[in-house]
């Protein structure tokens, strides 16, 4: 059967999802573009294998050269110190948005994250339409991010959905990763609602499973479609140990962000 | 077993929906009145027949009385000249509501339209809180329906429950039949529950089957305790065919009206 | 000097505001086209004048011939029984805006009114954002063509300013007419704004003076910079006779429309 | 196991609620000790009882000296005259919230009502946050009690989920009961969830199951990821009897607060 | 010239605002009753004077009596143990309502405190449809005040305003101070405002000056037309001593409450 | 006398505001820290001058030692080529904060701009509540600087206001001009403001004088306290020519960043 897209691209492929969504990828294209700041190796059987760095822009103009669609998980994606997230997260956004313009590729899904708005307490629902509030520089070049797709939407008519990804790991264990947890599937579930839905403009939608109490109300991404299949429900938190109080000074049970929220941002000495 | 009115009228049963609704409403009422400006035959068992133009004042008199409800589905229901919306959507709701509030009749449920709202975007959501932006002059006689409604229940204390319809056909294939479709059960089951709620004061629902990416946010009807059954999911959009760009310049993919928004309206020359 | 527009055209013009307003466009235009359903005599220098029946589509797109912009204050603009506003308020509308998309002519400053808010109550705060809750057929009709000459927006970028004009006579004398109170200067100011701002989209504006205590919050149409000169402070409210406690039962004080909420619509016996 | 936590308190164990609930609890904690104004006899296993009046400072202090959390169901909990009322509900909030910040206790679940905000529209979607409009002194007290424990959050971080709980009795009969109905184990469920919940700050919850058509939006809870297994929709209203009309002039049926709102304050004579 | 109102009532009329009150009030009644649980001396011309315990129902139904209207002032008016707040300003006020409810008084003005919102930020701009956030037992009970009255309106038809009343001195001198600051020829033009508006329903204001920087927004008692005639700005904060920057644990200078926030309740040994 | 600070630090001082500001400082502190890129020639009396690449870390740390706040209009302030932008923008405001936060500084304004919102409609009213929509690379940037200055107020209690300046040169011409103009005199009154009020939080503040029309609401930021003393009122738009419709095509009026929207991001070849 033919598919949504000719040729796709996957950029950030070789890092923790990027691995885990190769192969579901074919689904949505005859061709699947994999690209990596490293080597990640050999293409198979319907894919090309590009090797760009983010930062620079010739390669990036390359990488996506001939695209139909670009799946963007590419980039630092925790918290460093600073000038790697600025040369790859928000140098690299630039040179990406600037080679989709030129190119006329009309759509992008772009991994954001749940660390745009990580400084929102755990008591507080949180929709898209509030003004962020990132938890250290990662969180901060993600809302970059989002801002800079908003402006090639409003100028230039390029599509982009911003999936603020969860806790994308097989299993949750704590309460903060119960509440963000977002399975596989559904990641790969929401990445088709964002290919395939004919009109997404500039959408912003939370990446989370069906979890109980979860902090994200998805309510400005209703018209992705997207219904998540899995819930953390059938984890059980902390192992099943009992509840145990957390000490009244640890911000990161206070705030969304989590453990993100003391670390960040790291200063080199 | 006894049923919740004596007597109801079905305006437009000779219509589309009308048709399709008819043998349905036996559930809510000893009598079904059945009212259309064309001869629809002969009336079954526990029907009434009645012919009417909605824009003769003496004829709407007689056609209300002695009932208690009022399922009002008639009138032009497609984007047309304004002259023929005129007389049955404007002068007529005029002619219905001035029957109903001088009988007595305590309660009517307005066969309203998606169209109300058709200029909204695709990736926007909609709710009943929010100002109406027709998408044609068909459009624009349900706004005007919902509000003369609203000032009757204001005014003098007549119940409506305006039903802004999805696409109410047997089969959903497009994208926005799938985001938009209300399955004639569901149709129905609103239709009890806007007939049985003890008090709806004037309600505006969107009647939308529980499809997955619906456009509608029916948080200002919830008192009804509609729960959708069907849902577009078990359908195909475009009969399997992989999804394909929209042209740019396709209007009636941006707008939830749909071709609407660019049919109407029509100036007779 | 030269003036904003060549030739406007002010509907109505036989009517209470019409002939107030008459002297004062002269400032506006080279030329003003007065048009009435009446024979309102002979034009002065600069001046032209039609006799129009807005509810003749051939009459209304004559009157409209070579204008540059519409002032629209035709129509009936009291609680009347229903026939005769439909022919003037709603299908003179749907006329005029055939008319002035055909023609080409760019923007309409329309006549509302503040009884299209009539039933909400005293000690509410309004704004444009707000559901309508018109106070009778007369109101209705206004917000009909608020509605329309937003889908002339929407639709065809057909430009209208909506003024819900307030209680415009020389004196206020009741606490509602202070309130409500719009002075001709004020109005004419108003006017003003209307034509010359460069976008104004679709605009509701409400047309009311610096009134102590006026329950409408003008924040939808900040953009016409209209900055009232006059005030009923300088009024004293029912003559300075002392404060008396309104009937329990006295409904045009709870209710902003005053006293055509209990007016509400003629029916012809 | 071992469980959340060592020992809890539950206030009103002699009530309507607290006898359903005593032997439910036992899940949460080691001890569960049971305090009423009234003889309840003896404890069981793993329980202590304390007689206390709320209104007795000292009382309360005793009865909370030990405790790791607080379910307080204490109080007067219909309408009656006002003494009673503010000695259980004001005088014994003030107490038992001196006790728990003195003591260092650092939770409390505050059975709140649904009579806090029982003088809204039956045909009104109601949040927490909006603003209360109780339907007499009962609902007025239990206003104070959340506001008073917003201010110990605010100001000494003892946190505090305050339920309005709906109709909580096994079996529905009227509309309003259908509406409103709570089932017991989902109320248990809620406390659980209340209970384990790492951070609650001050959260205003609906104690409502998953019933049709309720009025209640419980949006400013979600984090508390309470998922009502029961719903109301299994029982049938009025005992299957159709649909009556109510009297034009029934407040029970336009309000929330149901027979409350006319029964209202009761004044001895 | 006759007056607004034949009898009006001023309780409080030895605290600090009563006696500063009291002769401005005679311009809205031919008799100003005053009352207060001290001894306030003889009655002046057009006066009479009664003593009243507010908590006790018989002394404050006789001292109702023949009254048109009733401005509330008395009661605790600071932060003291919980008490005497009790006593005063909880009962009182339920004694009060039921007084003014029994004998068919048809409006009161009541003296509430900005100190029904100081746990708010001085950051924040609050307004009258937010949720209150007490800073100690005597806000709490202003907004126990607020609640009782709405109920009184919701139920009964009694009119109330209250006023969150500020800094009510006559010099401000600290930045609290300035921005809070009312004088009193503003609190009595507020008074009169909220005795001669026809309707006032149940409004919510807040009596402040026209204050540079003030937190409070009155949108929603714009109906009552107060217009503030002094200003904070022609005093000169902290007597004209350079900024110094709050030291970073000053809670009072957070919080819209000030000094109140850390007090908050005295808690008896 | 004495003033509220020491030493200020003035980023940006030979830019074209810079240079205006300089002898404007002298208010604030006993010594005022001129910085720029550029070589601006000596100091004055009680000034010390720096020259400092914002880029360069130990520059900009050497930059702020000793200083109590700063003002930050240092950077790049139009729209060019994306690198400059990143190294003075973003860069340089992360180094800005990194240095700030070392040292202790409490409080920074930030000069940044009303393109951070220009891709909002010129009908539309736009407050600092609603997401931003940057109109270039320029606008993102701004934004960029927002979002840090949100986190370091977030994570370590640095206060900032952002100030988002209007059109501030001498003499405003277009309409756009006049609806945004922000006088020198205002800017300082703003600078003040921003300077002495106690506390600032993480404040947004729009920049512009009191000119009739203005698209900007600030609500959020009334705690500052300021209120403009100038008007574009006393201007004439351009020159007093009469009002010409603009092209139905010209963007630059239709949205409130003017000339920006159209000349956007600037690719190098």
């Amino acid at each position: 059967m033919s598919k949504p897209y000719k040729r796709i691209l996957l950029t950030g492929a070789g890092g923790n999802l990027g691995r885990r969504l190769r192969e579901r990828l074919h689904d949505f294209a005859d061709i699947v573009r994999l690209a990596d700041v490293a080597d990640i190796g050999p293409a198979g059987p319907n894919e090309e294998v590009v090797q760009c760095d983010l930062a620079d822009r010739a390669q990036v103009m390359r990488m996506c050269e001939g695209v139909d669609a670009v799946l963007h998980f590419g980039g630092v994606s925790t918290e460093v110190e600073f000038a790697p997230i600025m040369q790859a997260n928000i140098l690299g956004m630039v040179n990406l948005y600037e080679a989709v313009h030129k190119l006329g590729i009309r759509r992008v899904v772009f991994a954001s994250s749940n660390h745009t708005m990580g400084m929102y307490e755990t008591s507080q629902r949180v929709d898209a339409g509030m003004l962020p509030r990132a938890d250290g520089y990662y969180g901060l070049s993600k809302v970059w991010g989002e801002n800079l797709s908003r402006y090639y939407w409003d100028r230039f008519g390029v599509e982009t959905v911003c999936i603020r990804i969860g806790y994308c790991f097989p299993e949750p264990v704590t309460h903060r990763q119960m509440v963000t947890w977002l399975s596989l599937d559904d990641l790969v579930e929401l990445l088709r609602r964002a290919l395939v839905t004919p009109r997404v403009g500039h959408t912003i939608a939370f990446g989370v499973s069906d979890n109980p109490g979860r902090w994200w109300d998805d309510r400005e991404a209703r018209h992705l479609a997207f219904q998540a299949g899995d819930s953390s429900a059938r984890f059980t938190v902390d192992g099943g140990q009992p509840f145990a109080y957390p000490p009244e000074d640890d911000l990161s049970t206070f705030l969304q962000g989590g453990a993100f929220v003391t670390t960040g941002p790291k200063y080199p000495q």
